[in-house]
């Protein structure tokens, strides 16, 4: 009688398991155990509701981003299609590397050159045009190696982790360096995160009236990076309270974390580790996305929650799921 | 038999009116209509949750405007208590006319003037210090003629227009030319709207690090004005979304108006004519807040639903109900 008992509690613990992706190791414990002090009632640690904001920063904490920052692919796919209206690009830097799939010229162009196949792409068009533009591109487009839509190449533990954050009265935001506008084209129903809770890097627009019909158009020039301070900044100005819980993979996200910990609620820092080269990619110190080690130094040193892909998650991506 | 009937009907419809401070007119009707209208399944103007986005101007919207905005009463009070640090303002102007109450001379110095005393009393200070000066004054300050808080000048017709919104599953947002962080120190209980549905002006911040704890300080510039064309630019970087239902009382609502008015789903615009002279205020075409004929026309010209104070609500403030 007593074995019987025990079977049904743990089948039904596996069936209630808010987070099935998650390898049953400390990281998920540690997660699980958060959300359960801090939601429950009486607790000394409880937060109430309307204080349970959590963000997530976006390329490589939500979905990948290599080899290359995948809003740079939309933007090298946009350039090859804008190209047939634009001869000269065929002899025109950083156009012409972009033709000829010169990833390291493009690199090297830096700053400047990517800037302007940014603002070629992302501008010159209204809010309605830009987002028609991006919806299109997501649905057909594939990664160069993974060969299946980006959109696909989500993180199935991250997925859940929202859900049940969401489930436990959390707020999910989005507070990335990627283009704000871009991400709100598609991401929404992929994360089940709402348009009003996704932040981002952002140009500068204009209000105007075309034939008396107002449009917003968008303006070849930077109006804020959602990027190292940007963060904290930003979700000051947005959000207007301090998250609880923030999650994040690169020196970008550090001023965000330490925001976060500097909560006088009880709060959580996730920070995720890329060690996974099999299924996903394995870097650190020494990547596209610059530097990621103060990130990783401070999270290890002031024992915040570092996920180690390779051992924690089950599953990466969704589409394993139905292997 | 019949009789006793209706007497129950009316009776339940009285328990069930979600506007009771609304008289039975036909703005209370076409809003009504409206949100009945859009939020029955099958109906052709059905909008989905996710698109019920609507945004409501504060001053002179949400609550009174006059006979100066109250963010200015704010900042007059704390020039008064700031002077005791600083001796020379007797003699210097503009802080020489705040410590005379001379607010004729106030109003002389003009964007320049007033715009330093909002530095003044906006700036300077870290972003938690600033909301509990501000929370301090709410639970002080009175109003120079009503001698009531100023949260208590709230519209109480307002109040239960955003609950029912809510019920009905539209996200409830202000849209302000007022600082953003001024309202979110208190406004939230009031309105039921929480600080990261608050959008409105701001000054610029930086993150630093105070002995190693992070604080962001509000610096003496203004990052963002939340007026006129603002609002619709503020309101598509903020929420990403066009609203389906606006409201507002001036010119700086204009465009916001507009823009909702653009918008492919049946959408709802909402303008307050302060015509109640005896309870509240009565102006449109000639007060401190500038012109505010161009919206009125605007909304009379285009059929939006024209809220008459003095004929539409029965109720003004929320402590009539206690009288």
């Amino acid at each position: 009688m007593v074995e019987a008992k025990e079977e049904i509690a743990i089948t039904i613990d596996e069936i209630i398991d808010p987070l099935p992706s998650w390898n049953e190791s400390d990281t998920k414990q540690a997660i699980v155990a958060y959300v359960n002090d801090v939601t429950t009632e009486g607790n000394a640690n409880f937060i109430p509701v309307s204080e349970r904001i959590s963000t997530f920063d976006n390329d490589g904490n939500l979905w990948a981003e290599q080899p290359v920052y995948f809003q740079l692919y939309f933007v090298l796919d946009r350039i090859k299609e804008m190209a047939k209206d634009h001869p000269e690009w065929k002899d025109q830097q950083p156009f012409k590397a972009v033709l000829e799939n010169d990833l390291e010229t493009i690199k090297k162009s830096g700053m400047k050159g990517i800037g302007q196949l940014l603002m070629t792409t992302h501008a010159g068009n209204t809010t309605e045009e830009f987002n028609a533009t991006v919806k299109d591109w997501i649905t057909t487009a594939k990664h160069p190696t993974k060969n299946v839509g980006y959109d696909e190449l989500v993180y199935q533990p991250m997925l859940e982790l929202l859900s049940y954050l969401r489930a436990n009265d959390f707020k999910t935001f989005i507070v990335s360096g990627g283009g704000v506008d871009f991400m709100r084209a598609f991401v929404s129903p992929v994360y089940g995160i709402p348009s009003e809770q996704i932040i981002g890097s952002r140009i500068k627009t204009e209000f105007d009236y075309n034939n008396g019909n107002p449009v917003i158009k968008r303006l070849a020039e930077i109006d804020f990076v959602d990027d190292k301070e940007g963060k904290p900044l930003n979700i000051q100005k947005i959000i207007g309270k301090k998250p609880v819980f923030a999650s994040g993979n690169s020196d970008g996200d550090l001023p965000m974390l330490q925001w976060t910990a500097s909560n006088t609620h009880k709060s959580f820092m996730l920070y995720l580790h890329h060690t996974d080269a099999v299924r996903e990619w394995a870097y650190d110190r020494d990547s596209h996305i610059g530097k990621l080690d103060k990130g990783l130094d401070e999270a290890n040193e002031k024992g915040w929650t570092v996920i180690d892909m390779k051992n924690d998650w089950k599953v990466v991506y969704p589409f394993e799921l139905n292997d």
